[in-house]
């Protein structure tokens, strides 16, 4: 049986909703019910929010960030260090590092990693304008903040090439025991990895 | 450290999110980066959907269903049996017995269930439109679907009593074991109800 329970606003409203990362069918019901008995609260300012992000965001032309203004407010700070561009995969590494907030520096987005087998290479990403960046001058270090996988990693020693020749430093963070972290569960690349670099205590 | 890396659009955004059920304050930022990234085809639709649900969506003034008609489709229907009507707590219960799609009958949402702790009395309920309905005639059987909590069970006697003297049936859900549930995982409440409602094999 399908008899029509409510309109087909609301039916295209729980579609939408099904393919927000975090809900699925059943929690997207669950959330377009809870929008609509917060509809002045909640969903009528959501749907405003979300009109306007979606009207404003953009990709920043410099690093690949996203913002609502281009360039955006990171490369727009004159307080950052321009000297210094963090190279992340992705938007979220950029939002995770400015929480954990050590740094005051640029930015680059690559917008993925290099992965001859999904068919992505190196025009597929944000990695001219990285070049340019550099070429420009004025860029001391490029600290490689890509993830520690097989696919961040080709795509570090990749970039490691087409910066050589710029006298540019080009770092990559470290690896070692996380903070918190117990030994026990750590696997042994990473237990191997964190000895070598031991320090002083 | 709290330096600006997105627009207050993008803020917003995620603060609104953070508040739909099943997202908090992480899945949120990962939830606004998705719809960012995917502008065109789902931020934009998605924020157009919410801001037709959050004009058209209304409470039907027969059941206290959602829908985008008054009275809602389900009243509208004339394929369903008006003699029935199926008495739940939230439109989210109706919503769940239209899925189980054996009765094709009226609902009436209360909105709630009794609870003089919380201070929600009679009249903080769509009971009063109930018992109109009823009194109104045509109405030989009123199913409490409410659920089978101590509220719920206060609620199913309250209305019992204000149905009582309109020659309607009130009946409730049955009690027994889940179907596909382990008898071992139950509790002892449950089994002696299933005991004691037993049928013929």
């Amino acid at each position: 049986m399908s008899k029509r329970i409510a309109g087909p606003e609301i039916e295209r409203l729980i579609q939408l909703l099904a393919k927000v990362p975090g809900l699925g069918p059943r929690s997207a019901r669950r959330a377009a019910l809870h929008l609509i008995k917060k509809k002045e609260q909640l969903l009528a300012p959501l749907a405003l929010a979300m009109g306007e992000a979606a009207e404003k965001v953009r990709v920043c032309s410099s690093c690949g960030n996203v913002d609502t203004i281009d360039p955006c407010a990171v490369c727009a700070d004159p307080r950052r260090d321009a000297a210094t561009i963090i190279v992340v995969e992705d938007v979220a590494d950029l939002w995770a590092l400015e929480r954990a907030g050590t740094m005051s520096a640029r930015y680059h987005v690559l917008g993925g990693t290099l992965s001859p087998l999904d068919g992505v290479g190196p025009d597929d990403l944000n990695i001219r304008r990285l070049v340019e960046r550099v070429a420009e001058g004025g860029v001391t270090e490029v600290i490689l903040a890509v993830n520690a996988t097989v696919e961040g990693q080709t795509t570090a020693h990749y970039l490691t090439d087409q910066l050589a020749g710029f006298g540019t430093r080009v770092t990559r963070l470290a690896h070692g025991v996380p903070v918190g972290g117990e030994l026990d569960y750590l696997d042994e690349g990473t237990l191997a990895a964190a000895l070598k670099s031991r320090t002083a205590f």
